[in-house]
C-alpha cells in the first residue's frame, strides 16, 4: 500500500494512528516496541463490518432455525426461537446479548467443526444484509482493511477479539481480513470429540463455552494471545474492558472507539442499540485516553466489496494472510 | 538452515519427514497444501524438552510452595502439598496427572499475568533439572529445534499443544523455540479481571480452566488454531487423540511419536511413567499409521544449550520468532 489509510480523512484520528505506528516502530526512539510486542486487537461487529439492523450472527442462526422449523413446526411456537423466526426485534433485545448469542449458535449444534465451516462459507457467499441489500461480507469497512494492512506492514500481529462466534468469523477472516483463523478470538460453544469409523472429529454442542464480551475479552486475550495488546479498536461498551486493558500496560498505547454517527452512509446509533450499546465508553473516552473515531467525519470511503469472496473462488488465490 | 535435520540420523523417520514436507509444498503435486493449511502441532514435555524425573511444571510449583511453606509451616503437613515439598514421587504419582498440574499451578494463584511472567522467567534462567544437573531450558532437543525450523522454512505455522501450563511455556517459547506466545496452547487456570488504581490487570486463580491432555488437546486445537493440523508430534498416550485428529483429515498427513529408549543419553521409559505413560499409542502406532521415532537410533545429537536464554540477555536480541 503506497499511501497508508487513504480512505481516512485528514484529522486527529488519522494523525494519531500514523504517529503511534511511527513511534513504536522507530528503533532509535524511546518508545520503540520490538515486533513480538506489537499486538493489535480489533472487535468485529460494528468495528470491522456492519452490525445493523442486528449482528450477522443473528441472520446466520435464524436461517438455520428456519430449516429446523420446517422439520419441527413446534419450534415456531417456542421462545426464544419464535422471536428469531419472526424477526421480533423487541423480543430479541429482551433476550440480552449473551442469550442472543446462545440461541444463534445453538442452531448449529450437532455439526462437526468441518461441516460447520463448509456450512458457514456456503451461507456467507450468498447471505445479504436486509437493510443494505448487500452481502454481509461486502459490508466490511475499507478504512479498517487499510488500517490492519498498515499495522501488518509495520510488524504488528493483528487479532480479532469478538463477541461473535469464533468459527463463523474464521469462515471468512482469511480472505476478507487477511487474518489467519488462529488469530481470531471469539465466543465459543463446547465441543465433544467423537471417533467414528476410526476418524476423529469434533462435534459442536448447544452449551456455551465462552461469551467473549466485556471482561471475557480481556481473559480470552490472555488465553489466546498471551500478551497485552498495545493497540485496541472497538465500538461498544462490550469493548471497554479490552481498550482499558491495552491502555493499562507500560509504554506507548493506543485505544480507539468507532462512533457510528453516519445515518446517511451507514447507521447512526449508540446508546439505544440494546444488543450492544455504546454509552459508558463514549462518556468516559476522554477521561480514559480513548480516541473516538467518527464514522461520518474520519472515514472518506466506507465499504469494500469483496471480489475475493465468490463461490467459484472460495478455494482460489486470495490476499496474503499474515504468517 | 543449509542441511535440514542435521541432528537426525539417516533412516525411516528422517526420510518420512523430509518427503512429507516436499510433497505438501510441491505446488505442481497432487498433495499440495496451501500455506494457511500447513499447521504443525508439537507436544512439549518429553517431545520438545526433557520431562524426567518429573515435568518442569513440578519443580516450578514446588519451589513456589517452599516459599509459601516458609510463611505457613502447616503446609508441610497437608497433602497434596506435603508430597510436593518432600518430593515424594510415589505420592505425587498417586495424585494423577490432572491433580498434579492443579497443585503445581495453584502455587501461583494471586499473581497477575505480568507478575507471573517475570516470576517464571526469573525462575527459568536459573532452575536446573536435578537428574541432569543442567538448566531445564538447556534440556531442549536439538533435533526438534531443527525440525520446527525446517517446517517454518517451508511455510508451516508451528504450534505447541501441551499439558503443561500455557503461561510457563510462553515465558521461554520465543527465545528457545522461536514460537510466539500466541502459538502456544496449554493447560490454564481461570483468571479474574481487576481494576486497581484505574489499571486493568488479570489475576491468576487457583481454579483449573482447562487441563490440556488427551481429548482436550483436540478441543483446544480447534479453539485456539481453528484448523486440523496436517502434522503432529507427541510422546505419550496423552498425545494420541491429537495424533489421530491430525491423521483423520483428508490429504497427506504425518503423525510422529517419540519413544524415549535412550537410557545412556537421556532416559529410557514408556509404560511405567505414571505421570504420563506411553503404552496404547505405542501398541497401536502401526495400526493407526503413526511413525515412531527412536530417541536412541533416530537422533544423533540430543540437547541444545540455550545461549540465548541468559539473565543478562532476556530482553536482548533473540532468534527470529515466526511472524
Amino acid at each position: 500500500m503506497t499511501t497508508p489509510l487513504s480512505s481516512w480523512a485528514e484529522g486527529t484520528a488519522k494523525t494519531t494512528i500514523l504517529q503511534f505506528v511511527e513511534r513504536v516502530t522507530d528503533a532509535d526512539g524511546s518508545e520503540f516496541v520490538p515486533p513480538e510486542g506489537r499486538i493489535a486487537t480489533f472487535d468485529n461487529d460494528g468495528t470491522l463490518w456492519c452490525e445493523q439492523p442486528l449482528q450477522t450472527q443473528f441472520f446466520f442462526g435464524r436461517d438455520q432455525l428456519q430449516k429446523m422449523a420446517a422439520e419441527d413446526p413446534g419450534l415456531k411456537e417456542r421462545q426464544p426461537y419464535k422471536a428469531f423466526l419472526e424477526h421480533d426485534i423487541g423480543a430479541i433485545k429482551q433476550l440480552g446479548k449473551q442469550a442472543f448469542f446462545e440461541v444463534a449458535s445453538a442452531a448449529h449444534a450437532g455439526m462437526t467443526e468441518d461441516e460447520f465451516h463448509v456450512h458457514a462459507r456456503d451461507w456467507l457467499v450468498h447471505a445479504q444484509n436486509p437493510a443494505k441489500g448487500r452481502r454481509f461480507v461486502d459490508l466490511v469497512y475499507r478504512p479498517q482493511l487499510e488500517l490492519m494492512e498498515h499495522l501488518r506492514q509495520n510488524g504488528f500481529r493483528v487479532f480479532i477479539v469478538s463477541g461473535g462466534g469464533i468459527d463463523l468469523i474464521r469462515a471468512f477472516s482469511e480472505e476478507v481480513y487477511g487474518i489467519a483463523r488462529s488469530q481470531v478470538v471469539g465466543s465459543s460453544v463446547r465441543t465433544r470429540m467423537e471417533v467414528c469409523n476410526g476418524k476423529v472429529d469434533l462435534l459442536k454442542l448447544a452449551e456455551l463455552q465462552s461469551f467473549d464480551d466485556r471482561e471475557a475479552k480481556v481473559q480470552n486475550i490472555a488465553l489466546h494471545i498471551g500478551r497485552r495488546p498495545i493497540f485496541a479498536f472497538g465500538n461498544s461498551d462490550g469493548d471497554l474492558a479490552m481498550l482499558r486493558y491495552a491502555l493499562s500496560g507500560s509504554g506507548l498505547r493506543l485505544a480507539l472507539l468507532l462512533h457510528h454517527d453516519d445515518g446517511e452512509r451507514e447507521f447512526a446509533y449508540d446508546r439505544e442499540f440494546a444488543i450492544s450499546p455504546l454509552a459508558e465508553a463514549l462518556d468516559r473516552a476522554e477521561e480514559l485516553g480513548i480516541t473516538v473515531v467518527s464514522f461520518k467525519n474520519d472515514w472518506r470511503d466506507v465499504f469494500a466489496e469483496q471480489r475475493s469472496f465468490r463461490e467459484d473462488e472460495l478455494s482460489a488465490a486470495r490476499p496474503a494472510i499474515q504468517r
